[in-house]
């Protein structure tokens, strides 16, 4: 059975597919699942349910059908790694980190320096702090080691 | 029994004491917790454990010591009040929202229209988005009427 | 402790106000708890945070705002009654016995005769089948003799 | 691994078929499961194991064959789809749908405008409201993107 | 708070009154909760829903009403005292203890040396075994000295 | 995946057989758990940790050991059969049945007409009570018909 | 409602003595729960169920009835403060560790930092680790100032 | 689908490799799941995401890399089997047991008869005590004879 592990967070540099070349590269047996990374169509995931005039609406239903996907994601992962990026908000990453803490699932984080001390709770519960794609690697690489 | 809430987020305006006002204007049998909402304290709520010179580790420790009050706090809690301003990351918010939604906890959100974008994962689990103390107070007046 | 009964379902009748006679009468230390039973006030009960021209949207946000109370009122009870009326779809009504069954949490139904077959899904993980309050009272009655 | 539907509710039209035929002609990788639809052989479920005189317990005895199927199935499923048609008080369907809720299991609705308001406590936990088969493939085509 | 026992099996002798007063002598803060004892009482409990000319289902119904009562003491119970006689199938005992078992809840036993052989898969997840009621006294006052 | 079922309770005639072989003959997808069936073997399960002077012990260790089989296949099970023949306790298979309805376990029973009085609770949660091998495997086959 | 701790571990020195006068000396509003601390009552706390001419099964009857107070203390505690001396095995203190770590509730520990290495696995999910009693009522201090 | 075994403790010794061997040896359907047994790669662990030059974070940062395989190995295991050698504190081991104790996870231990007192508490619950890996291959083989 292989390893299943969830990326979630940022969707505007190329952390995924960095991790994903990492794991071929070494020929690990991980399964990589991810949310819908299509900004654009993300944002309007709902939208062939009807339109909404209402910004509130339509945000609403979008997000309830991406969470479809990241919902059975998030419980079908043995790990969930969690992106912050430079830019935005991202609280649909802190709110993973948070659904993750809740249900036992471990989880790492992957960010720069300079945003420690805004994500010092979701670090706090996470099993790993990293700064790059390759050290997600090789926690994998460590974990999956021969048994 | 009381009807218990825990006011998570934002600790720099006045909207705990808001809704606490509200609470006593109504003499609704509301019993309200909160973190420590003295930043300094909260940041330094583990400095007592010993110094540390790597600004992670000094964070990691404040993090935990604060989530012994802030975890006992979101399960004794029958809803959740989950506030975001206008300012900073407040991931810690977003995280309680995750952690809410995993343990099936009922929580509800206020926040400003302009920030709808970036919590619509946040507020599609949520059974309410308001953005007034005032309108959290309706809520609870409107859930607390006699039996 | 107070034996705690929530009455789920049927607003249109005096059910509740029978039972609740009953327990008097016998005083029975039973707490009840209730949805909001006035219509016109459940169906308005998000109205206050902000008007929506689409129907859909207005009951969407007065359903979540009923379920702050009916959730909570679900957890805490140590049975259910879900009464079934003569009228109307009342599918709040099998869901709140769906969502005490999966919950593992004791209910039993209220309903006449003739609409046994359409609820023979609900009455079959509920732990009685009454016809009338007099029952309910009954029941009450035998679970709560002295230990 | 495939992802797993339930679909649930309605028995008396083509929903289900049709949205088998859109999973063909997409090949998505879906697996569907579905209660026994054929309603005599439902109703009858129980009838081998000795017959009833009295109506309540025939159908008693047939909805817990049938729950063993259906229970099965909603635990198996990555997302249940619950349909409501226009006639019959189908409070199987909501039971099911209370059922996912108090679970955590994904569920979207798919039910014509004209019952909104009887069905806004069912849609308030629902991850998406559906009016069409189309509507419900089209949802499964955007969740089963590749990852 | 009181110390909550559960005391369910036989119920044709003397045992929950040697218990009682066992803990009444010492002046222990246990609070003791039991089925309904009275056999006749018991095997009626569902009489009062409707008369039943079939044997099945005229348990199933007393059996049902009284779970209401036998669950909610379960769960509420900080130690469950299983008691086996030298009569009887017993097999409700027997079906407590596995319920408590998986249930993660403490529960002990207490029966003869003659049937320790059918009993071994209930005594293998029980806390104690016990053959008197004054053992399950001295068990109460050993766990409730003071902190 | 195959619909798995543990066939739980009596080991002293040939019902486990019958109903594997009704499942051969229907080609069903089902596999079959089982407890070790060979009385003297399942009482020395633990033997050959050591001997024991001890009754009770003896029987403690064997229990336990077989423990591991039960606990696992019941958890793996999708519906579990509990036969109560006509002699001995067999009080192992009401644990069984109490251990699944704290699980949610789906289990139904078998057993004569005889005894239906004192399986009344083990039958109140249970999902069928059977007479024979036949009428389980008619279950299974109707649980089983394509979807 | 008093904030409850549990205090797991060493029982040869007066760490429990000085956290109670700690936080008597504040007066906080903390319930102070432990495990029978004097050594030989301990071991024998089964004795008085038969003696055991086997070492084994005298230490396993013991452990066992001591858990049924250890097991309640820690499902009711806010806060288990888990301590390690310097001398001795201690293997409970861990397992009361890992126990907390499998339910979610929040502990932390108290060792001196010679310890430090075998102690990282239980470090690694506790929410503080400390070296004196005060530390340990400094959090509590923290953690109880007014909402 | 395999049995699953995860073999927890001691990595001074060949405990596991014997264990292994005797599996093979009887073409057991068994899958053996590990830590990592390499002393320093597992206090390395979590090197390569920084130099610490904090003993406490070192140990910190590695255990948790570690906790990534050895929680997820404990949820897939069938059977945790976790051993206790001559030396060493081994305080992670017993860290496991407890964790499966909590989880309801079988698990049995594996350790020589002098240190049988302080493991009272870690065997109380486990399903066996074994002193060698032919004992546990014994049990192994006997659980997985043919259904």
């Amino acid at each position: 059975m292989s390893f299943i592990i969830y990326l979630s967070g940022e969707i505007h540099s190329e952390w995924r597919e960095e991790i994903k070349q990492g794991i071929k590269d070494l020929s690990l047996d991980v399964e990589v699942l991810s949310p819908v990374t299509d900004h654009d169509a993300s944002d309007a995931a709902g939208d062939h349910l009807g339109e909404e005039s209402v910004t509130f609406w339509r945000d609403h239903k979008s997000s309830k059908v991406n969470a479809i996907r990241t919902q059975n994601a998030i419980k079908k992962a043995d790990l969930v790694v969690i992106r912050f990026g430079e830019k935005y908000k991202q609280w649909n990453a802190a709110f993973d980190a948070g659904y993750c803490a809740a249900l036992g699932k471990p989880y790492i984080t992957m960010h720069a320096k300079n945003i420690i001390h805004p994500l010092k709770e979701v670090d706090a519960l996470a099993l790993a702090w990293t700064q790059t794609p390759q050290e997600v690697v090789d926690i994998l690489k460590y974990t999956l080691q021969p048994y």
